[in-house]
């Protein structure tokens, strides 16, 4: 396949998060692919939509939609489910590839945040062996910081990026004190005891519903869950993701 | 103090890592603080000043350059030597915003990267007790990633941000296979036994002398410091950052 792609990172929502480089990428491609993702997400898609008719005008004749398939939830093997999605996923993008640019050209993909964290573009991508050029985008991490006005790390100190599901299977990881939670569908801070913690939440960052929360994990934390139940009543969705810190305040 | 602070990530000197959101808050500013570090960073103040021509076009009345205190490094307490380093930094400021902002209105400080990570630019800010607006930019993280092509983590796992030193003092940090190094003026990555890690290194990301290189740890290892050491003679200063994950692969 001659075609390439350029992955493009478009930070989490607010149009302005775009770089000069993404502007420039997405003048530059011959395609960009709007993957839909099935019609709880209908809100992602529109703000992708919008997005591209800010920084292209009327030019949208280069945009292609084109359905996704759904992972298959049922697989309980987790890895070999997410394994056997990419793939479909990958034939797919061939298959829209093949159709679009039979001939070569540059396709770009608009990720949300940045390619490199919690995405799996690249992944898909290298199964199809294709020529990849990434434009890094805001991440989440970074919308959640600037919206708290907070430094991520303590001096000198490190930080762990991690997932609900670690962290509500292994608890507070040894040796770290700041943790950024990402991809967590079920509030896994309530699994911890929330003595000498505080929590920085945000949903929808970037966005016009955004919302942060932030406080001592023990104040804090019931106040987020109620946020996050009512707004997720509200949107139909919700994207949402915290730091905590152990500070031994009691 | 009446002055407002907005606290703009640049990226990592590639005037196309700037986001719309950073362009916009450029603009808005009443004025542009533009500090200067020393000698041997010229082309990074160079470089900010680029930046700003290109954002501002003609109209750069409103930057206003001026010298930061040094920090005192032979204070052999490292955490208490940045303290007070700080602490002048926030006089400095304090000085020349009293001068240019009398009555009152919003500065910009442009942030190499983003204002989140490790950089003490809020941390200097709340001494002050000043309103701060945080737009966020283009990590070195991100900027490494995307040079590589690369995903920061595998699948569902978690991956660790610290520094050169708390590498050199603690080794591999337990619990996880991911580590992002940051503020390592020595190669900490030659004290940890090469076997089964891989390393991804990027030094002057996202500018016209970038270098990047990765391989297993045995062989790349070398050829990184090496590369290291040749380019520091060349530009007389060097800004790297890299990622080492374990493999398991002899």
């Amino acid at each position: 396949m001659t075609a390439r792609l350029c992955l493009i990172g478009i930070g989490t929502g607010n149009p302005e998060h775009l770089t000069l480089e993404a502007v420039k990428a997405m003048r530059a491609a011959d395609v960009i692919l709007i993957p839909r993702k099935g019609a709880d997400k209908a809100d992602l898609a529109a703000l992708r939509q919008s997005i591209c008719a800010d920084v292209l005008g009327d030019d949208t004749a280069r945009l292609v939609a084109f359905d996704l398939p759904v992972r298959d939830a049922a697989n309980l093997d987790y890895r070999a489910g997410v394994e056997a999605w990419h793939d479909a996923i990958a034939a797919c993008w061939k298959q829209v590839l093949d159709s679009t640019l039979p001939q070569g050209g540059e396709a770009a993909l608009l990720v949300w945040g940045d390619p490199s964290l919690y995405d799996s573009t690249l992944r898909i991508a290298a199964r199809l062996g294709l020529k990849v050029r990434v434009v890094p985008g805001i991440t989440s991490i970074q919308a959640l910081t600037a919206a708290h006005g907070m430094v991520l790390n303590e001096i000198g100190a490190p930080f762990l990026v991690t997932t609900g599901r670690r962290l509500r299977e292994g608890g507070w990881p040894q040796g770290v004190e700041t943790l950024v939670v990402m991809l967590d569908g079920g509030c896994a801070f309530q699994t911890l005891a929330p003595k000498g913690v505080e929590i920085w939440w945000g949903a929808y960052l970037g966005m016009a519903a955004q919302i942060i929360l932030s406080g001592t994990l023990a104040e804090a934390g019931p106040e987020i869950i109620q946020a996050r139940k009512a707004a997720r009543a509200v949107h139909g969705w919700i994207m949402d993701i915290y730091i905590l810190r152990w500070t031994g305040a009691v």
